[in-house]
Formats: structure tokens, sequence, C-alpha cells
């Protein structure tokens, strides 16, 4: 099962069922994916159900599939990534034996083709490739033997960054709040069984092809997570309950082959740079440019759709 | 004008303005304080013209002024208490030219008198009595000369924390999540012209008085920020637009005679041990301790009126 929200000019969008050549849409019989979160034991039936897809699809109306939620995690789980920015960046490597995670903001989603408004090319802009979850209610201190049957759908995100004012946040320790404006998403977000054989114990095993300006960039494999998605859940849901709706990232996708496969985040590029040849040669992004990022099932395949933003000034 | 929430059964409960002696209160003209804040220049008026309460007002009834946000960003911007946190702990002195903020859950704000769950008491269970406020939506990249006119309501919060949790996080460079459960809110959010001159360049100049299991544990200021919070919002603003709705909070209030005025969180006054003693004699919150946190204008009102929660085994 896909799943979509049409911009109606509501906060919320508008819910629909996505057909399996996604060139048409049913109407959902909720309102919107938070509302068919929050009641998804009976509403995820209904949505099955629907194999009649009477509209033609417009995919430039769509808008994320959560255009906003009540809580964004977002992990950094490929262990090939943080070792390059560690040893490119001079840290010491970092031993924390839990999956690193943080808070952003949730209040907005992209839409998947939005113009991203950002405040100065002087800052860095970056896109960061990667897969997510969105779980319906997890309690508080389940594990992760059980946190698994709380992931409702998968999505792919863009999480944009600003590289300049990441370093100096970071060293405090509080986290980041202006390196990391809002996120995009992919138009459709699916059910695990959408994914076939390539939801891996809970891991996405597909490749993120990622585009900057026309060129591949990279195409990375998303399986080789240190943690499983279960287990980011089972992380965030230690000391607080999880409403329906939270969404849960991965990080940047990497791979430790990431000079054959590429990197899905300009700061990797520039890190294996600095490791190579003492410094980045790469720059961030432009007002103008453009990102593109689909993620492919081994048949080729693209279940999430394809993210294709465009960095503008604000 | 003080407003305050009541539960009706909905995750939003219901806006309520309250009488100048909060003995009583009358409905508000829009259902909750989310839907006020959207379009506070066209219902803020409504609201305070509102003159007859002609409901009685139990206190128990009352969630938190906003019992869910969008966004909950918390500062530290108490220079006494970073100071003496980096010295019982060890750390270089942290050199920020800018206010340290972390991103927060903001999905659950727990209810004045709530029973809040914590999982474990080895976790190191602490109060933070602290200041916040709410905002009407900014636009991304409003200046802090600007930024005040967007800061329509005063709150105070009791940021919950788990301090065996904190360290190793912030060690990571990600901020928190495990060791920061939601917090708790007074019952009334005010706007700026009921606290009068004690809304001092946009901090608030009032004594927060915090009673730990019925003994007085500090009655710090609320004055002393090293940043306003026109300059937090500025701050936030940055890089990202702030949905209405969005809190910002000052950090634990702390005074440089925190040895006369006491601690608004048990662990600076741990701080103090260490650096008096060697090491910290006070423990953390067991389950069934109470906490209680009123703040005072100098006539001695209490304008949020009285946080009072216990915790108990989730």
């Amino acid at each position: 099962m896909r799943l979509a929200t049409l911009d109606n000019g509501s906060k919320d969008g508008r819910l629909i069922i996505v057909s399996p050549q996604a060139t048409h849409y049913a109407l959902a019989p909720v309102e919107t994916l938070q509302a068919a979160l929050e009641d998804w034991d009976a509403v995820a039936p209904q949505l099955a159900a629907i194999t009649a897809f009477p509209e033609s699809l417009d995919s430039a109306s769509l808008l994320a599939p959560l255009p906003r939620a009540w809580q964004w995690l977002d992990g950094s789980v490929y262990p090939s990534h943080g070792a390059l920015m560690d040893k490119a960046l001079g840290h010491e490597p970092l031993k924390a034996d839990f999956p690193l995670m943080y808070q952003g903001v949730s209040d907005t989603f992209y839409a998947p083709t939005a113009k991203v408004p950002m405040a100065d090319e002087a800052l860095g802009i970056d896109f960061e490739g990667e897969f997510g979850i969105i779980v319906s209610a997890v309690p508080l201190g389940t594990p992760a033997a059980e946190a698994h049957r709380y992931i409702r759908l998968i999505v792919q995100i863009n999480d944009w960054s600003l590289r300049k004012l990441a370093g100096p946040e970071m060293k405090t320790g509080f986290g980041w709040i202006q390196a990391k404006p809002p996120c995009g998403m992919a138009p459709f977000a699916v059910t695990p069984d959408e994914l076939g054989d390539a939801w891996r114990n809970f891991r996405p095993a597909l490749k993120l092809e990622v585009q900057w300006n026309g060129q591949v960039f990279g195409n990375a494999d998303g399986e080789p997570m240190a943690y499983g998605f279960d287990e980011l859940v089972a992380h965030a849901a230690r000391t607080r309950a999880l409403v329906a709706g939270t969404v849960i990232g991965s990080g940047t996708v990497s791979n430790e082959s990431y000079r054959e496969v590429g990197s899905s985040c300009i700061a990797e590029r520039r890190g294996i740079e600095i490791v190579d040849h003492g410094e980045a040669r790469t720059g961030f992004m432009r007002f103008g440019d453009t990102v593109r990022m689909e993620a492919h099932l081994p048949d080729g395949r693209a279940p999430f759709g394809t993210i294709d933003q465009t960095v503008v000034q604000a």
C-alpha cells in the first residue's frame, strides 16, 4: 500500500491511496495521514481494501505524505559515514554504545518538488538522502523486540543541512537548531510489505540514487545500518512515549564503498577529499541548484517516488 | 490577560480566560490556544474584551495551557548555571558566541498537577524550573529587534530531566533524546502586560520559588538571562520559520548568588557540593516525590499559578 497527501490548501492536506503504477489515486476514508496513524488498526484494513483508483494523479499536486509531524528524530547509523567524518574533521572517534539521534524541526516537511528557501549560500547548503519510518503510538519503555510492530510506514527523506553552522552547534553538545532547517519527503509513504525482500531486519535494502544538478552523485545501499529501525524506535521510546506520526530517520545513507558508489550528501564527498587531498574541493549548493533522490528496488521500481527539489533564496 | 486550558477529554483541551483572582473563568471564542495563536491579531482583542467570568475554576481540571506544541526549543542562558556546571563536571568552559539551545519533545506538556511517569529512579530524576514564551508565526530571518513582536505569551515550565543519561548524550554532540522526557507547564499563560515592570528587556524579573517535598529548594530571580527572549526567538528563526505555538525556554533559572537563593534544579545543587566538598551529597528524586514551582511578582502575586507535580513509576 502506498499513501500520499494531496495539496488541498490545508496544513495537513488530503490523504490518498495511490495505484500500483502511481498514475491514479483514490481518496482515503480518513482525511489525513495523521488521523490514519492515530487509529491505524482500524483504518489500515479500510485503506488496503481499496482497489479502484478513479482519479488521475498529478505528482506536482503532492505534499510530503506527512506535511507536518509532532516529532522528528533523526539517527546517524551508517558506520562508514561516521568513521569518515571523524577522520576528515579530526574528531576522536565517538564511542557511544547507543545510536546517535537528534530531534529536528517537524512542523514542516517540504513537498517532494518544493522550492526550498535558504537564508544564505555562505551557510554551506547540503542535502542528505536517507530513509525513515513513521510509527503509530509507541508506549514508553517498548523494547526493540516489540518496537517493530509500531513501524507502519517507510519513507524517503532529504534532510537539508547547513554545514557551516553544524560544527559550532555540535560542539555545544546541545545538537542542531540553525544547522537543520526542515526536511523534504518523497511523495509516497509505503507499508513494509511494498518493499518485499528488500525490507530486511527492519532495514531498507534499496539503492538510493542521488543526483545533484542532473549528475549522479551517489547510489548507496540503505541496508548497512548499524541499528535497525526497530532499535531506533526502542531507543527513542526508552524514556518518552512516542505519539502516532512520530518520524524516525536513518541519517545520511552511506556504504563502506563510498569511493565507488558515491555519497548521499556533499559533506561526505568533502570528507573523502580531505582524507585524500588534504582539502575539500567540492563546494556546497548554490541558489538554483537541484537535488533529485530516488530509491530503487532490485527490479528498478521506485516505491517512494522521487524527490526533486530546488534551492531558492529565502 | 491570563489564559488556561480546561481538560475536556481532547488532546488540545478547551481554551478559557481566567478572572483576575483566578477563581472564575469564561470560555474563549476559539476552541484552543493553538487556534488563538494562529490568528492572534484577530483573536487577542476578542479575548481581552472579556470581562465577565461566569464559571467557577477548579485548578485540578486544567491541562498545560498549551498541552502539545509543534516545537519546543529550550535555551540555557543563565551564566551562573553554565559556569558552575562546567566547573563541577570538569568541562572546558564553552566559548559559544550564541545562545545554547536544544529541541525537545513537544507533543506533550504535562498538566500542572500531573503525576509524571518515569521509567526508573536510577536514571537521576531531576526538575528544572524555568520560564518560557510562546510565539505567533515568526518569519525566517527575523532579527532580534523585531522578534519581540511575536512574543505573545509568557509561561512557567518544569523541564523534567534524567541526569544519568544527559552526560553520555551530550558527548555525542547530538543533544538529548532520552535525558529529556516531556516538560510540565504552570496553569496560566500570560500576556507580557500582566507582568508589568517585571517584564524587563524581554526577561522575566520574578522570583521562582521551587519546593522539593515541601521544603524550599530555590528562589532565584528570572531576570539575569544572558540573552533575552527576543534574542532567543531571533536565534531560533535564523534558518527556519517558527510556526505559531512554538515554545522557547530560558533553561533552568540560576543566580550568581546560588549559595544564598538556592537552585532551580538538583543538578545545580549537586554541582555546588562537588565544588565545595569534592562530591555530590544530594540525591535525585524518588517515586512519590513532589516538586512545587511558583513564580512571584514583587507584590507576592503568582501570575502563572502553581506547578505541583508528583513523580510516579511508569
